[in-house]
């Protein structure tokens, strides 16, 4: 790579705004892709994204806005993914210019819904990108907190250790700390598993389930997060370092958790189809928890996952989320 | 031991009236030591603690109620000790009735002061109680939810597995589950250093970091109990188990936590003392702090113990939690 890496992040949302804001603190010149035409039209004439975290102020002159993903594809050397996983596929079907010598990482929580694969594994078995040019970029971290400047710790994973550094050291700041890793697979898996239990955190609380069931599921849920990346895939990894146990935690206690608030909307009484358009969206951990399911019948040994088990029952047999959660309660220890 | 076995719980405050509301449940007849004799007289007549957890209501026939502790020693083979552990010894120093033969669980998440052991290796070694007669009753369990009778998991810790079993069979519920362990060392560590990490997450919350931090805080707490309680007494257990992690969890994010409360006074400025004159008490970390200090001086190869080194500079040098967390973050990953 280059000494000067151009980047380039794709999605106009909470997440990939965060992200711009982080690289353009650094000096960096950003080219920044979103859908949305008046949304550039505005962030060049105001300075901010109306629709998400618009607090945020840039310097148009650091950013390259383009509408046309192309253009943005060929004006970087590393290209950033903050597309809902439900959206990519579409998204990376409108792509003419080549993803050869890219470096791609994904910022994407969840499962891609036309393969059933984690980003990764997407761009690695569909576009034939090389696992040392995929990495991933995952928190413990709330897009908001970055816009408020509050200290958040990232870590980036990548097979190829340098390039993991190269990429931290254009996101941290003052406010963001980096952490590099090599563990690809388990990092996404991590961040996808985790909206399960958010989900299963909201289920609990609509059901009128208080503090002390919470810290035990969430004490369930890293050990069967454990069991199940290690059935993906067996590397020596740390299962209470931040990109895992804090990940499942930000997202597990945040009230403002799109995946906790559709769970509690599921235990408060909600069918699923009601609660999803309430919220006027999906939940990725929707999606996710269909293909971990999937992926756990698929694997010949199974790992004991009982509270996936548990949200996809409900989620799609329509179980009533009562009787499901009083017979998880007696698994979990 | 006899097959039906007398209870005795020593201390009339929140945790040890949610104690015997669990002893009473299954008709159990239980001994109940506490000071106040206007509470007991309350209790009879009344049925409720006038001070703690006022709307349980015991069946005044099903207690034993005493404020001389040796009545209540001498009628119950198993004592169950739920007083702060700051005032346990001065209650033990009251005692002419003999322990011996009696089996004695401890409720109680600290440090004795006077002899700076957790409660276990106090009664072990002041009052000579063999290990197998002695075990530890954990959560993660906040008592008010006890009283509102949400489903809440006990561990039950006993060197002596049909101890610990028998003692489990009388505390559960409909709403109780109960799990049985052999760490008594493992888990009162756990219940200890948690009430640290708890003024940790409180001081940083007084600070002003947030969610982000408080996760990567969280997950940096337990990979420092591991390696704390490891240092200890080492033997095989599973931290992210409910008695350790569960505990951490229920309390680090608990803002109802009296010892999250006072690390957030300190994160806003006030002085140790303004803090704990203003909380008319002192939050049991307190203690505890100092202690796991000393423990770690003592031991010969430290462990590393960032969080709890910070907390003791804060509490007890009179250093400014500002720049010690700022250093404290450096650490963290």
């Amino acid at each position: 790579m280059q000494d000067k890496l151009r980047f380039g992040v794709f999605g106009g949302g909470s997440w990939g705004t965060a992200i711009v804001k982080m690289l353009t603190e650094n000096g960096d010149r950003v080219g920044w892709y979103m859908r949305s035409d008046s949304a550039i039209r505005h962030i060049i004439k105001e300075g901010h994204n109306p629709n998400y975290l618009s607090s945020v102020e840039f310097e148009v002159e650091q950013l390259h806005l383009s509408h046309d993903i192309n253009e943005i594809v060929e004006a970087s050397d590393v290209l950033i993914f903050a597309i809902p996983s439900a959206f990519l596929e579409g998204e990376l079907q409108k792509l003419t210019a080549s993803l050869k010598h890219k470096v791609i990482f994904s910022a994407i929580k969840g499962i891609v819904p036309e393969s059933g694969l984690i980003v990764g594994e997407h761009f690695h078995e569909k576009y034939n990108i090389p696992f040392e040019n995929i990495g991933v970029l995952t928190g413990p971290c709330h897009a908001e907190e970055v816009a408020l400047e509050r200290l958040s710790y990232l870590t980036i994973a990548c097979a190829d250790a340098e390039k993991a550094k190269m990429v931290a050291q254009h996101l941290k700041s003052e406010y963001i700390r980096t952490k590099i890793s090599d563990d690809i697979i388990g990092t996404e898996y991590a961040a996808m598993l985790k909206n399960i239990y958010a989900i299963a955190a909201g289920i609990a609380h609509g059901l009128g389930y208080g503090d002390n069931f919470q810290s035990v599921l969430m004490s369930n849920a890293i050990r069967e997060m454990k069991r199940f990346i290690d059935k993906v895939y067996k590397m020596k990894r740390n299962i209470n370092a931040s990109a895992y146990l804090g990940d499942l935690l930000v997202t597990g206690y945040s009230v403002f958790s799109r995946n906790r608030m559709f769970g509690n909307m599921i235990g408060k009484g909600y069918t699923v189809k009601s609660a999803m358009m309430e919220m006027n969206m999906v939940a990725e951990g929707y999606y996710a928890t269909k293909s971990a399911h999937l992926l756990m019948e698929k694997l010949e040994k199974k790992s004991k996952t009982p509270i996936i088990n548990a949200v996809y029952q409900i989620l799609y047999k329509n179980k009533d989320p009562k009787k499901v959660f009083e017979k998880l309660t007696e698994k979990l220890d």
